[in-house]
């Protein structure tokens, strides 16, 4: 029996169409509504077969759903609780899966009406490909979801809620939105930015030619191209939707960096030899931890040298 | 026949023991010397049986040699320079390794004596790991290698040691020491650095424990772990040895980033969308360049989900 008689996809991207893979192949619903404003990138999910109705009136498409997740830019996640919350079934859960929480939080709450479980969530599961091609049913694997559950919260819906995800693959854990946002500031918000500002660098260059750039990315800087090449709509409004945390970091990030910068140029090797070599462990505790695969290199190698 | 008759191999980490390895499996000398100063690693070659001799003295193992490729620290170039110097046989190729090229060629060019062809050269490969037991036959596979010839280098020698590299599987450049060392400042030392640098403040946080930092790398951050996990030694002298390059490239990745900051902190939308925008073409021109993998998360997914 499926856990959900209907579930509606408000926003059919990499997030929302790996969830309707993952929801067939595992029978978590009844039946799948996938809706979005994009006719183009409708047509193309119904294309896929990813659903079994599609929607561009995202109220319709929530209309009987027992569990709506919303996988939109976080910029217009209030725009999109305000469409469909007239049609909201009672005893509903509604989630998203956006990278910002307070943010979600204060844009979507104020337009779920009562006796509907409005659950924030984030799936910390991504490539760096977007739209309804790039999902695959596997992507939640061995990933977090991470839960910032409002007070008052219905302990039933955050179980049920909780059980879709450990069937997409995921463990589940719980915070306050406040200190999501500032982990989250940490473990991605960041390295976006910094990655997107490197790869912008090289591309400004007159001594090195980009062509220079692209031949001999392979000694390092190829590593950094991977989240600079992420969808710039999501990344804009994460950054205009978790602003304070994001200066925040990056102001600790400058400063550590400026320490970095005087130790070069005063020739400074013990202390270059000391800040390079306390960072190694944390690579071997993110493989440890299973978040990260244990193979040179990423595993491109596996990719480029197939085993015979 | 075999292209040299003797190899000598001074220093066998990640580079020396993967040359060491295609020179055995391509044939490409009829003895390899396998020389270094660390009893450990040179204990460790010879089990992994690595080369036809060990030497800990590393002007007997370069007697004799057609060719002599020093893989040891930019830092430690002029001391093996001036050790090997008094034993290279007339007609000798001598040759390196090194990130850096102006300081290596500063340090070991006094001491080549004259009959010997000193080629300063550089091959674009390496992993985050270190050591005899690191490398591989395929490392330079597809990669470039490239030569900062000096005046006057003779062109028959020239070509023979590229043979070599072409033979490793490499493609070959050339290029003036200067402009390698701007070239590589951006391509590959940057990029190490402000992934040093990020996990340092990661590592630092007082609001985020260490363990958060682990459990959800795997939304960006561990894509930093990477370059951050390389030898401290090998990346010490590198900031050492490049120091001018280095800090140029430091001050423009910072005013960027400056740039950048300022647009967050005044939610200047546009402006993040258009910086955001224009970095996603850099990855797909590395894809098509065949110096990257045309798979998303640098194909984990190989990894983590062989197809069955």
């Amino acid at each position: 029996m499926p856990l959900f008689d209907k579930i509606a996809l408000v926003g059919i991207g990499l997030i929302g169409s790996s969830l309707a893979r993952v929801i067939r192949r595992e029978g978590l619903a009844g039946h799948i509504a996938v809706a979005t404003r994009s006719a183009s990138t409708l047509k193309r999910a119904e294309e896929l077969g990813l659903g079994d109705s599609y929607l561009a009136d995202l109220g319709e498409a929530v209309a009987d759903a027992d569990l709506v997740i919303v996988s939109v830019p976080v910029g217009s996640s209030g725009k999109v609780a305000e469409e469909i919350a007239p049609r909201l079934k009672k005893g509903a859960i509604v989630t998203d899966v956006g990278s910002t929480k307070r943010s979600v939080i204060a844009q979507m709450q104020p337009h779920i009406p009562a006796g509907v479980h409005f659950i924030p969530g984030h799936p910390l599961a991504g490539t760096e490909k977007s739209g309804p091609d790039a999902g695959f049913a596997e992507l939640f694997e061995n990933r977090w979801c991470i839960f910032t559950p409002l007070p008052g919260t219905d302990p039933a819906a955050l179980e049920k809620l909780s059980e879709f995800w450990r069937r997409c693959g995921s463990n589940i854990d719980t915070m306050d939105p406040e200190h999501h946002d500032m982990v989250l500031a940490i473990v991605s918000h960041l390295p976006h930015i910094i990655a997107y500002n490197i790869v912008g660098t090289a591309d400004d260059l007159e001594t090195v030619t980009k062509s220079e750039v692209i031949k001999y990315a392979a000694s390092g800087f190829r590593d950094f191209t991977r989240l600079a090449a992420s969808d710039p709509t999501m990344w804009r409004d994460v950054c205009l939707h978790n602003k304070d945390a994001i200066l925040e970091m990056l102001a600790r990030f400058s400063e550590d960096l400026a320490l970095l910068q005087r130790a070069i140029r005063w020739g400074e090797g013990e202390k270059l030899f000391e800040i390079f070599t306390r960072t190694r462990g944390v690579r071997r505790s993110i493989i440890e931890a299973g978040q990260e695969v244990d193979v040179p290199d990423f595993g491109r190698q596996a990719v480029e040298h197939p085993p015979r």
